[in-house]
């Protein structure tokens, strides 16, 4: 029999049985306004869990990968300069993105499990003075590692060097899960994907831009027309679509968001973040430690779990996927074999994360770690019992 | 957001996504040769899971009660005499049934957590020397207390009487979890339902008819129309129905018995057996017990936990709900409060279980019973990496 | 590849898209205040759909004969009388119950095609001067004939012979589909199914009961538990079940009632009456009529259709079903081979009824019956764009 | 209530109940094997759609768009020559695609409503003495017009020529429904949506690959990363994918090439070849004519008709969806009003046929153009039943 087991891979993620049944529907007729009607309130929403205040949002069939490409190639043209950190797979992916696509990427080369790095940015920037630097990419949760940026902090650096590059976000694995304010912290392009925190499958692109990134299409040179952002936005004007669009998905991501304002934005971050750190216990009570630098890098939607000297986190994501039928993440890059990685975000509950825990321990007893058998579950369940909202169910 | 985790009352069960998807069906014309295609093999695939040799198999749009009222009113009539043990709700409830339609109802009362009485039993068999008893009632599984009993002791003792009368078997939670021989045991009558071992919705009473059971119809005087076996089996032989029959969940009983046939029905129970001894591992490790009263009792599909002294289990499984969205089973009649039951049947795996084992420690902390955190989760732990299968995921 | 036309048997219906979703549940905690939270608003629906002022309405995991049997079995003693008209293949299978379970039907024997005589009716009733007959059998719809009798004439009759039997329809293919008047007719109990009006896939029997035919489960001595009303609301005063109900089909008759009431009863109702009106001018164009002995008794969700001399009506349902994967019914009974029915109920649109029709007409034209191809088709055609409300898509 | 009316845009079609269920599934995770299992008959299902001898088949996470614009990017560079015929809108858009990134596109402009000129292209190749354009471009099927091209003998005129370009093919909305020769024809790119002939939700661009379209991956200079095949065959090799998969679609792939091999490729042309030929009938019925200008242009999977003098076919497609709650598709382009389009492709039977030419038949009416009501359906109904094969249901 099929394993039916949750994942705990950083993405997709688990998802809601009735964001399955949005997703699953009959075939429209996307030229009429029944599209219409299903497309408007998944822009809106999408507005308000960026918290844009301005501009416009993109829906891509397409994936995260996709919204990268999408958001150099409808502001930059080929020359242009971007400064980014790399300390990180998915950093480095769109780091090798822009320069397959000729653009000049002065890279920070950052400690992998370290933060972006506000006071080399800050000095990247100042250093700027012919203003070459068009954007700033910024991945706001590296997936790799389990860190989380300070994208205010981006902003502040800056501001403090006073320079007008806009501000590219990659938000695919925080977008949903935790607080992201486009506005606030004066984003111009943030990236999500439709499997991480809208809990949907994967195969949408969904972008937040702002004026300024709009703008910066009447002169950007890099070719596209898949991702062109203004044949998008005449097209969504008159309540349309460019070519055949991911219908089913979109009717997804409209519920899905429905689901999130039901349960409360502020409500979803808390309880990632109480998930998060119930997984975190049980990572102390097994004598390790996140990847991530520092508490303050902590990213409530995956852990990095740094194994102990000797050990392969390789080894534990096989032996879980194939002796019981659960799904970690194994370590990516540099960090292959030294970490294993548990997602927690999307659709999640207490139990479920206590049994990607016990799991977890059952393929480090069988692994010879020298971890205790219960030891991590226990801490979580401490956590999590001392946490709990006083009516789970009240929301259902 | 609407909790999705898995349920550990004892059925309905858990159900693999493929039999929903097999129950949820566009309508088809039920009096045609397509109805016949999805029909037979539920009937035949019925028919091997029973271990059958001869017989035949009724399917009727009910549950369990509506098998047990088919099971009598299709073979006796009023004022006839059954034999019937009570240990347990289902084991009353089914005589309660039997004494509403007229029947005299011959009871071995039996302290609960006690099995059938074999000895007992032989005995009343053995005093009936006019043969006054048509048939003697088990249950082989006695739900409320998860207790199993010795089926095929009971043949032996009516053997041993020399007593002629029919055997009826509620094997409602048992079939298709637990092993069960139609033939070897001479059962006359089984009685099992959708929303147990075959993992489908409630909404199916399937019942496997011995050919004197079958004989008996002739001659029995209680009324029966929508549980009559005749009409249902003269239609079966025109390839129909007497009436509506519930064709999606036909369609995904024989999908279902595909998936514990490609498991094999002995993996399938040897399934069951190890994550029912996780289950009391967990509960001995918190210095409880089964409410079974000894070993060989032990149901391989629910175990009721009797709680400590002062401890309420009703408490546990309304705290379990409310606070973290997880379904047990409450103590039924005279063990209400005293017991809470975990099932463990239907598609499970050993992460589910230890989510459930996770879950009801947190609520026993909240309750302030003493029981330490992790506990039962390392020692259930323990037991499945012990014992799981080299390839847990080659079935897939 | 799996033929997915639309049904035209009278029921089950073709189904929502929508219902097939809300039925399609994971397994919830019968026992727990969720399925309280599914079940109350089912029971309040089904109490405005038959518009019933006072009394209680039964749900039982069963099927229209499963809510025949019901409907005697809590209300009347073996050898009471009871009178019913026999016109139709449902009407006497109604009868056959009854005389199965031990009463005495004083039968009408009336005309298939016919609807229920109220003369006749109004003259036993008069007669029964000791006052014997305790109930009053109706079949609201014929479905075998596609008959609709006048219920409130029948009331009538009663009122006008004095008479305080008990009334009882068989509203199965009726209700949801055709105006039904529970509180005007004085009916006593209503049965309906699941799979017709409703939508729904087979598996609920659906009771509306008076409080004079609650009152009546006092003295009644027929057996019943699975059917038991008494059970079914001591438990659900508690918010529970007596066994374990039919989830899902039980939160898709919410649904479903939900859409019922979002178009308007009263619009619903038009809605059948107009596909039928269609239908009933193809079948003209055909040169036929309907097997309805006037155009009073008519009925909105079934037309049985006359076939000419020397055709057999049965050879277009099999050549239907065979040839073009399009399923019709047969005639049953003494109209076996006379008529062959259309069942235009539930979810239904101007385009499935004519594809349809066009359907039927290919069949004739291969079976050499003397019609010409369209004909019909372009009949209903002009019936529909006549007609049409002005938005079809507006309650989309 | 929600229409659920078969859609008669030429894409995305009508899905199977079983491939609405294959790409509904949970998450699983695409690092892992189980992934792989899932992924490698689609892609060889793939090529034996395509008929591919050798090559490669790339599925990406986007739409018919990004395959075309996959095809240029991978083997092109900047300033590079293609030759495309110009004879409708989405010839018309590819070749806008291939302007915008940088190419030049020798443009054969050609009257709408004809297919790829063979004479033209093969004096453009022969004019081509410096053999500087590198691909030829075809649109199989032009969908805004329901004109097939002749792909076999473009690579006739190609060979004539002596001109090696590479042959870059539109199958969009031919593959799956209408012959396709990778091999014969000499195929280099092909391009496929999966929202056409495989039946399926839009989400996956499904690309066949020659060789030597391969190795002009090595010096083409156009930017990719998204697209980029490279990546794709080199994760491919590993089981992987370079970024996250669309996964249920892919599982959705599958099943759907099943469904076609189980019905026969062959038995599939011939299905919508008969099904065309039925709406041919009931245009010609009508008194009007394909847009196409003959017949051996006319498409099977798209009719576009050319509305009489005075008429709009944009009128009929908003009546028929805002009266009837049927889809058919508009004019583009220049041929907005003047034709409307009816797309018979993917999940198709003579009873959804004949519904959508009931419903247009209706809006002719309505909108008072000069057609009888029926004409069209009963010719397609003669057509239809004297061609359907003996047991359509037999691949049930």
């Amino acid at each position: 029999m099929s394993v039916q087991n949750p994942v705990f891979i950083p993405g997709p993620t688990n998802m809601p049985e009735s964001v399955r049944k949005a997703c699953d529907m009959p075939t429209i007729d996307h030229r009429s306004p029944t599209f219409a009607r299903l497309f408007k309130p998944a822009v809106a929403g999408v507005k308000r869990v960026l918290k844009m205040a301005e501009g416009e949002v993109i829906i891509l069939p397409s994936t995260g990968t996709g919204g990268w490409e999408a958001a150099v190639s409808n502001t930059l043209s080929p020359g242009d300069t971007v400064l980014a950190a790399r300390f990180g797979m998915f950093s480095h992916r769109w780091i090798d993105l822009c320069q397959r696509h000729g653009l000049n990427v002065e890279i920070i080369e950052t400690p992998w499990g370290e933060g972006a790095p506000l006071a080399a940015i800050e000095a990247a920037l100042k250093a700027d003075t012919s203003g070459k630097i068009k954007a700033v990419l910024a991945t706001h949760n590296e997936t790799a590692t389990g860190v989380r940026s300070d994208i205010g902090g981006i902003r502040r650096a800056m501001d403090a060097a006073g320079h007008g590059a806009m501000l590219f976000v990659d938000g695919v694995s925080s977008i949903g899960s935790m607080p992201f304010d486009f506005a606030g912290w004066g984003v111009d392009i943030a990236v999500a994907g439709s499997q991480k925190g809208f809990m949907l499958p994967a195969g949408l692109a969904i972008l937040g831009v702002s004026p300024k990134a709009i703008a910066a299409m009447e002169t950007a040179k890099l070719p596209r027309t898949f991702f062109d952002f203004k044949d998008m936005l005449s097209s969504y004007a008159r309540g349309g679509y460019p070519y055949t669009p991911a219908v089913g998905l979109i009717a997804g991501l409209a519920h899905s968001i429905e689901l999130l304002e039901d349960e409360g934005l502020e409500a979803v971050y808390a309880r990632h973040h109480r998930l998060a750190e119930g997984v975190r216990r049980a990572v102390a009570a097994w004598g390790m430690t996140p990847f991530a630098a520092s508490p303050a890098l902590y990213s409530d939607t995956v852990t990095a779990v740094k194994v102990p000297e000797g050990c392969n986190g390789t080894d534990l994501v096989q032996l879980a996927a194939t002796k019981y039928g659960m799904a970690f993440g194994v370590g990516l890059g540099e960090v292959a074999g030294k970490v294993f990685r548990i997602g927690h975000l999307g659709m999640l509950t207490d139990a479920m994360v206590l049994s990607g825990l016990a799991v977890a321990e059952m393929c480090m007893a069988d692994l010879g770690w020298p971890v205790k058998l219960g030891s991590g579950v226990a801490a979580a369940q401490e956590h999590y019992r001392g946490t709990a909202p006083a009516m789970a169910l009240a929301a259902e």
